[in-house]
């Protein structure tokens, strides 16, 4: 069927490398694009190759910036660029600015330790973090890594490289989410949550 | 946070619009278009671009094409010009040149009649199907609209737009679907099943 029709089985195979989209709304979302006028598809286009074009890494911190070398969290006076947290990735770094509350600064990773995927040490920013914390003097860095294998080994991996220095090394409390209840919590979380119990 | 990243914002903002892109991976999307190469994101909205610009609806049935007037359907001379299939959109097109055996051609109604979302019979295909049959001399129209009430009443309103012509009017046979257990089922499709029973 779709080999008459090359340009809309281009734009299918296209489609199919986007992550996240499932390959039975690959056909739907491929009926959106030839749905929308043409002004409303350049404007897609546009967002999309503006934003590849504009978006930097910060040279401080690996957070996304788009005026300058630095983000706007690391040129922020308010700030405490005394503390610093080590997160995975920018989604993590947008989650905790959505908790709201944390008030220091950043260290965006770029992923874990994955010695089966071929990710070591060097895929990742550590290297940057350990120079940037020996030159600055920081009172606090909280790994913030997911609580997954990979993200604790990696925690773990950053913890002993930053061995002898004089700050303040910290991670996330762990325990049972707010809102949720006991009989629906795995029993490893309800042991932390136990063996970590604080006065009430 | 997104205020100081007015060109991610844009682009997550864009890729809102997408649909069946869940909302939690609008930011997963937006990181993997930053993540891939400068070419491999052009070629991406070349794709787009291209797919949009050539592919036009048959004046036949409906269907895309991208040479010329008529789909290749409509051109096949395989193809027996006598049977037409009534389909909603062309994701059920596809569907059922998938499942093959089918050899007649089609025509696609661009949706189902939907008075709540203010959809009547000037905004699909009707009035063009009702003149295709009344030139042609077709043997058989088969109503293929999905088993939905819309489908249902989009099957209803055609048929009673074409009674009085000398061809057959068919639909898809309604049961339990090959595979499935009866336990599983609805009571609808159960009902339908038995009543709608065959010889052994």
């Amino acid at each position: 069927m779709l080999k008459n029709l090359p340009s809309l089985d281009r734009l299918i195979r296209t489609l199919q490398n986007v992550p996240y989209l499932a390959s039975k709304n690959v056909y739907r979302v491929s009926m959106y694009f030839l749905g929308i006028n043409d002004k409303e598809l350049e404007r897609f286009c546009s967002a999309v190759l503006d934003a590849k074009k504009k978006l930097k890494k910060c040279l401080q911190c690996f957070n996304w910036c788009e005026d300058g070398e630095l983000c706007s969290i690391c040129l922020s006076a308010k700030r405490d660029q005394g503390l610093i947290c080590v997160v995975e990735s920018w989604h993590e770094l947008l989650a905790i600015e959505k908790a709201g509350g944390y008030t220091g600064v950043y260290h965006v990773l770029g992923g874990v330790l994955c010695p089966l995927e071929g990710i070591g040490p060097k895929d990742l920013t550590i290297d940057a973090l350990v120079q940037r914390v020996s030159k600055e003097g920081f009172v606090e860095l909280i790994l913030a890594t997911n609580l997954t294998p990979e993200g604790e080994a990696t925690a773990s991996y950053i913890a002993s490289k930053l061995q002898g220095t004089n700050f303040k090394i910290s991670k996330l409390a762990s325990g049972v989410p707010i809102g949720s209840n006991l009989e629906s919590m795995d029993r490893v979380t309800i042991y932390k949550a136990l063996s970590c119990r604080r006065p009430f």
